[in-house]
């Protein structure tokens, strides 16, 4: 129900409005009409490099003012909190100049393109929160509600002792090699490809889901399609310097085994994010095409009624479904980020720390890296 | 891509702020930030009966304006469209009020709760539309994606002559008999149960899908849950006056047979909304509780390799699927009002006669009372 | 385990050879490797009318000896049992002629093309049980081990008061209009179509799942294609007698209702017969072309955690399964006859009357000719 | 259709007649009632240590005579085929020894303990196929009809070229700590665990359906439960020197990814084998809890019309249905065997050499081996 009196704003600012953009935007949007944050956002300023596509998405996605430099951004007196919605290489330079400038921060996964990135800005964010800023690294997947059900059984014990984690997140959008070599195709902007794209999020909801570190990796990145066309037209082609797919095995500091498989170019996939978690009491699953089902199996029923049944994850004692709709009317993707909005809302009002913090973006960088290691020194064992 | 100028705003007031409210609410707030639609929506004024509650939603859902009595709010200056989202026994005398004030109006489903109440407001939409102002009733469940991809596929003649139609629209909410006996268990507020609240559904995508009408039913409703508690905590009882479960077959101009079962107690189906379509060349299957997906089987193939496929419907090729997110980003149950406002504010701007009218609405509900009638006649052959 | 002694012998004989007398033969064959019956069938003769193709069946199928008329087979002194796997038309005098004989019967369902066949066989079984003979319809289905269970549950009361059944029985090998004119497709022969042959499961379903008969209905049949080539290759034409399609709604005696719909043109179904049983503790749902599974939701549970559950019926304390595998190593179409002749040697052996009993069949011959009176009497509501 | 003349015998004899020696029984016994062999197998004599125990299950699954020594069955003159279905650790001593006595040999599946042990094995077939004796190994799932078309499909060019291979084989039997230590537990006895068991179909079919051998592999085993209660009922435990489950990733030599998770303490998983390929031009996925259907992706279709599609592997032009039941009445597990039956008497009558070979069995093997000393290696890399 609506309180009483009117929240206290917190002013927005958000660099870069293509896919990630038009979400957030959405999600400041909307967070206030359906739950009641104590915060009310309010969409400033935006900031892109070219003035008049920015003025235009302003229009559009309901910014008041706009900005073409992202340091006028983050200098500004009227914003409270930067949202960093950019390709990955520049999320450590404007995230940090945003937190020195006392801006609170919440930025993009993965974190950075690499370990060193990832350290200055939980140095960064360390300093900030000293300060009472906060800062927050967009995984918005724990958000989903099923995903958000699946942390809430496994924290009350009812899968047991976790024992094996599988995870895969493919999808097709590189299968045809005619797609064109964009910048996500590149290592110098997006870091790497499947592996920090996909499975960044794959790595924090292992660690999320079962309140676990990774502590050892053993993996291997593939590239099919080494050359793509470029994208001005001319014909051309240029390298693919990124993975189009990886594989890992890992190990938990609890003991479960954990195995991840990313594409860009499994044919038939197109957000396929698919999660396994067996423990010696239940097991669960989920399916992010299918994202408001969560399947729970108790292993301590009679094996005569056992399996795995179909929670659809839209009852009032759900995770995010207070604000929502009845049973059965179900959720869309951008439905999470508007939950992230109204946790991060609640966070900033109490003064808390938000979850998940830079220090959790630089663990998920840290595992990627070793994958990275792994795959590198190509330790195979040749069947003879 | 967003629009050089700025589109013409469309001012809207809406009466009734509860479930439908909030939908509607949403809706008018984000088609503008989602498509380009050539009308830009204005949340001017919201009426309900309560100053306080009415206020207080105003301000969650995004309302400039409030007012107490439905019938001020037709004749505002300030609003050039009435959203009708009240129970079915207060539609009729507010959308003919709001029409003969000019106002062009959206009503929910089902249009009324008689045939007679339903001609009533035709007559008024027809008096309307000859001043230039539009009227639409509200069957959203046409605008979900993929029974929008349905009906193309449909229309393309991919399924060939149809043959059957299988729908069921299963809830379970009402299940338990403890549950209290609100307005919508009464006659004299709701009209009928489960058949007008869901039959009506059911009846709209059969005729809308098929591009058929219904030419004759046999039908068979039942309440098994006959005295509810009474609401207001007493612990004294009520009788439920309408059905909580109807079943009825139906033929269809072109010759297709239809079934159609709706159940408000059908334990374990939350919106259970599916409809199977089949053809001499082809059949469909969905179910809104997975409503990002059409299953397809292609009856001119193979059937070595034949199959029913899973379309995945968020294709930027498909229906409404242009204003939202990359292949695999599923959308939610509201979205279906986004889309139901683009498609509304484009016949609007257009001058053309917005579908589904109220002839259609109509139409249902003549097909309503047939069910009706029939499930009263009883006739029923006893086995000896 | 398998007995200390060899059980006793029952010598079958067997008239019809075609898919269900293959089905048998293979089950007969297959019932004592398998479990432990107390008594052994032998194959002991197979009759048809073409010498030849008889004996090249009975080498293929198994059989010791052949015969070429019926009449021969039952009068045989080296024959206890007579199992009828013919068309529909001959099933009564085959039945009567053998029961009258000393045989005990196993008939293939339906039990006949009319109601008058059905109750003369019953009169036959009544008059045959005071011998010590026994007879039994092959309802097969009922031995599929998730419908085996679904009874258990619902005798157990786990579903409580059952509100609702949704039947479907839905095939598309005609599909096609160039399928030729068979003797399924006459009504002399088959008595009739989609009712008679899949009507006749669903309708023995529908009561012995429930344990409720079928007190009132209400029906439709139609014929899509009304002539097909006949199947001498000659390129004329003959007439369809019989029904395409049907679906009914039907009312059983303890307050429940049934739908029904069968079809043998529902493109992409190749033997989708699907039960959804509805009760105020619960519901199940259960597709034949899945038969290893049975969908159990328990509605008494917390609804956070509640959803239909998809049990594997390949437990060893599953029914029937005591004989086979490991669990999770499913069971076919076949394996329902070999559970059939498991119950019906455990029967006999006992001197217990076997169920399904003819007058079982007799009841479900009932309430289909009760659908055919009703789509006859066409009383239909027309939308005004 | 029979054929107008017996075909020539085939006089079996079989070791072992637990879980394999059953299904191997009803194999032999009923493939020639379905399908027309061009041999007709016998059931001659089987063999197994307690001759009480051998008598009974010889009763039971139909065998003529027993022996209790297998170098008594290798060297009887009636036998022309060796069925080996013993535990790992004696299917070489027993099949080198058959086909030195000149007898064909069937050997379940892994087709040893060691790579040592499979290598004499190989040899032993190689002298034995140049006197006319054929060796074959029994990777049964390869007869699974869904995987047949499958294989089928992938020959065609019909995915392209193969990018990815993503395959589980996960059950649960052990996941209660409380399940004694059996031989299935015992290095000595079992080889290996999950890895053995249910990595060599993993292995086998992601070579058989890709074309492709393994080349490289990079693993992981582990033990979750290391302690299990000794079977003899005294309450003292043992140590478990299995793995309980086993992941490793591997390159194909046609470039392809596979990857490869066992495991039988997966909660709620009975039998689930799941096989993903992804190819440049579709998809395929298979589960084997549902065995009767394959997914086909077609990546060459409008992407608007695309998806997985549910092909049910039950017409006449799939593999192995011609001898069956029509489309949709399924097939069970046991099936593969009669499938397997069915292909090995036609190579044994043509001479021909079977498929797949002891030699497929011993690469299988090398690629096990080679998995364990990568596990034994543990080149993790750790994220620092």
């Amino acid at each position: 129900m609506p309180q009483d009196t009117n929240p206290p704003t917190l002013r927005v600012g958000m660099v870069g409005y293509a896919f990630m953009g038009a979400a957030h935007s959405l999600a400041w949007r909307t967070v206030g009409r359906v739950f009641d944050p104590p915060l009310r956002p309010e969409l400033t300023a935006l900031c892109g490099r070219d003035a008049g596509a920015v003025r235009a998405a302003a229009d559009r996605l309901g910014w008041a003012h706009t900005e073409t430099d992202w340091r006028a951004l983050v200098e500004r007196d009227d914003i409270d909190l930067v949202d960093v919605c950019t390709p990955g290489d520049s999320h450590a330079r404007i995230a940090v100049a945003a937190l020195d400038a006392g801006k609170h921060v919440l930025c993009e996964k993965p974190l950075a393109n690499s370990v060193e990135e990832a350290e200055a800005m939980v140095a960064a964010a360390e300093r900030a929160r000293h300060r009472g800023q906060q800062a927050m690294v967009g995984f918005n997947y724990r958000r989903t509600p099923a995903l958000a059900l699946a942390r809430r059984l496994v924290a009350q014990g009812r899968l047991g002792t976790l024992r094996q984690l599988r995870i895969g997140y493919l999808q097709d959008w590189l299968t045809d090699p005619d797609h064109p070599l964009t910048w996500r195709l590149r290592r110098e902007a997006a870091g790497s490809g499947a592996l920090g794209d996909l499975g960044a999020h794959a790595v924090d909801l292992a660690q999320h889901l079962s309140g676990q570190r990774v502590v050892g990796v053993s993996g291997r990145t593939h590239t099919f399609v080494t050359e793509r066309p470029l994208p001005d037209g001319s014909g051309a082609t240029g390298a693919v310097t990124v993975d189009d797919a990886a594989q890992f095995t890992a190990r938990l500091e609890g003991g479960a085994l954990a195995s991840v498989e990313v594409s860009r170019v499994a044919a038939g996939r197109k957000n396929a994010l698919t999660v396994e978690l067996y423990g010696d009491r239940g097991a669960l699953t989920f399916d992010l095409e299918r994202l408001n089902e969560l399947r729970y199996h108790d292993h301590t029923l009679d094996p005569a009624e056992a399996g795995f049944r179909r929670i659809q994850v839209t009852e009032p004692t759900h995770p995010y479904l207070e604000g929502w709709w009845p049973p059965g009317h179900g959720l869309g993707y951008e439905h999470t980020f508007t939950h992230q909005a109204r946790d991060l809302l609640d966070h900033l009002a109490k003064g808390n720390r938000p979850s998940p913090s830079f220090e959790d973006g630089l663990q998920v960088q840290r595992v990627l890296a070793a994958v990275e290691e792994s795959a590198a020194s190509n330790s195979v064992h040749t069947p003879v």
